[in-house]
């Protein structure tokens, strides 16, 4: 097939930010796409060849969207999987596979595949009502601390949440659910994996989170993880041994814990470009959008080196503003070294909303950082 | 004013290639953003907020679309002066400025300009009609071989012509024109100087070009030049003085010879993002369609170094080839490594016509430069 003619079109389910930094890299092939999203704002409205708005978790809508591409992609998980499901058996290319995209969707089917496949994990236990955690408590096959992660729909750090002692357990969503050990882990990591439709496999660098302590949301991802070569190995190995068994097309993000005493758990898996990798766009050879796109095309990988070193701070909504989004002293940040800010063009702010991502690249990654804390003590994401 | 909010809108005049990677930068900053080009097929009418059908040189057309935008540039010079001065004078912010674009727009005028200023050129005669060259040749005041050029509306080459003997002039179109003494240079080199509103200065490292015999367009461009360290001053110390005195805002492309005394002489000048910087977007820590960005938004200017070396290979339509476009081997290309496609989105070849580029980054600029001839033998613009 000639992807590089308008006879073929790429679609994309979802059109956050995610989808917006995909277009800049189907722009520059020239890559016909069609994005569907639920909001008429969404930031995909622009740049894609041809904009449908439809929910994603609507089993027409997802199929008739479906049945006018030729391979189809998602930038976000939480899709109809049914209508991607016959979608996939009318030979339309989905990528994620449906088969991969399953088992990551629901969160306790993705904590019982990493034991399956001795894929080492923190222990959990699966709940099929949240009240029923509170009965484990009872009965003392659970103890405190623990985190509480909803199986599916979360994001953004909605969704998950460390419960200390039983007053923690209000306000809690009903549905499925599932507990973790609380693990006391030294750093958090991330390593994505691309993986093209003939089974290319290639890994980026293992980064390093930050993550802010109340939000529950990444603050700094550091590339390259400022950790020894033998757990940067090891992490590796591992994200590479998720992929080898979850088959996925596309890129892999796995996020991991290494404990103090440098074990590598793998936390979860999101099958499409990720957070943790928006530091590529300004430090790697081939971003991680472009080898999403390189991948679901089963063009050949890109190199995953980095051309130097990146931080990435993420823009969320400060508290205790809601409204329309000002981005206070961006011209500051401007001024600063190697610092590349990046406006997801969502109009309204509230606490903690993903709005932006500031990139900071430099030849010295300690210098990188002292410029990252500048960035994040600089600009401020408030309404008018 | 808050260029970050949907108040404002930057206008472009021009929707080709040039304006479609400036999008990707206004797409990065969420920058509203309006497009006029004369076609509907322009490679812009996807990634701004508006796309408007009309004629670059009409006064009407450029005047009403002026009127609705807080900043308006241009990534094509060829657009109607009188409308922009028109604007200029209503309190449009028009950059490049009409009094430096006016010099610029024509030929003849910005030799004139280098003269007037001590600004390094090659000897020349100016024309109002091309019928006077031959009169100047029989009168004795003209030598073969020369270069003979277009004064206005040239383009890719188009326009610019040797001259060795008197059949050489057959078929020159009428009108104005120059004629310039034909220099046997060593090199062709060219900076790149980004102005913002505030006058803040900042130069890209000296380029080194490698141009097509015969089609008259460059073929690769190289940064940094493979040359001595003060030559490259010398060229950037004489970009900057064309900068500091034509006053633009934006970017000024500065094409240079560097004469086999190493002498530098200006060739000519570009105030827009331009072909020899497009190896930025991959190699530079700010790529020169960003800078053009900060530049005419009195941002401040970015960090210009080189990440990497970078090298560009331009992608023209083959000989013998005009209609539906194709691009034999590009599957090829991906596989080697730093190297990037960007396609126009251009439906229709022609020989010679630009149809993209391909940017090759390495650390060895000498492996960059094997890899771009690999990519040049590989890749081919064809027809159907």
């Amino acid at each position: 097939m000639d992807y590089f003619s308008s006879d073929f079109t790429l679609g994309i389910l979802g059109g956050g930010q995610l989808g917006k930094m995909m277009l800049y890299e189907t722009r520059k092939f020239d890559i016909h796409t069609k994005v569907m999203d639920a909001s008429k704002d969404a930031p995909c409205k622009i740049g894609c060849d041809e904009f449908v708005i439809g929910d994603l978790l609507d089993f027409d809508a997802v199929y008739n969207f479906g049945k006018k591409v030729d391979v189809l992609t998602i930038e976000i998980e939480n899709v109809n999987i049914v209508a991607l499901e016959k979608l996939e058996d009318e030979g339309i290319k989905v990528y994620p596979p449906t088969a991969a995209l399953r088992i990551i969707q629901n969160k306790a089917k993705q904590k019982l595949f990493y034991v399956d496949h001795n894929i080492p994990t923190a222990p959990f236990s699966r709940f099929a009502y949240a009240s029923e955690i509170k009965e484990s408590i009872e009965h003392g096959s659970l103890d405190f601390p623990f985190v509480w992660k909803i199986a599916q729909f979360g994001y953004d750090g909605q969704g998950v949440k460390i419960i200390r002692n039983m007053k923690d357990l209000q306000g809690l969503p009903p549905g499925e659910c599932i507990t973790e050990k609380l693990i006391p882990f030294k750093n958090e990591l991330a390593v994505i994996v691309a993986r093209n439709v003939k089974g290319e496999i290639t890994t980026y660098p293992v980064v390093e989170m930050e993550f802010h302590p109340e939000a529950n949301q990444v603050e700094y991802v550091i590339c390259p993880a400022r950790i020894e070569d033998k757990v940067a190995n090891k992490a590796r190995e591992i994200a590479l041994e998720v992929s080898k068994q979850i088959k996925h097309v596309g890129l892999l993000a796995v996020e991991m814990f290494q404990t103090k005493e440098n074990e590598i758990l793998v936390n979860e898996v999101a099958p499409r470009p990720h957070n943790s990798g928006h530091y590529s766009i300004e430090a790697s050879y081939t971003n991680q959008f472009e080898q999403h796109i390189r991948a679901i095309l089963d063009l050949p990988l890109g190199n995953t080196n980095s051309k130097v070193a990146g931080i990435m701070v993420n823009l969320v909504g400060a508290e205790g503003h809601t409204g329309d989004v000002v981005y206070k002293n961006i011209e500051e940040i401007f001024k600063m070294d190697g610092v590349t800010p990046h406006i997801y063009g969502k109009r309204q702010t509230r606490p903690f909303r993903k709005m932006g991502h500031v990139t900071i690249v430099n030849e010295d990654i300690n210098e990188a950082r002292r410029i990252a804390q500048q960035v994040k003590e600089t600009i401020k994401v408030i309404s008018k």
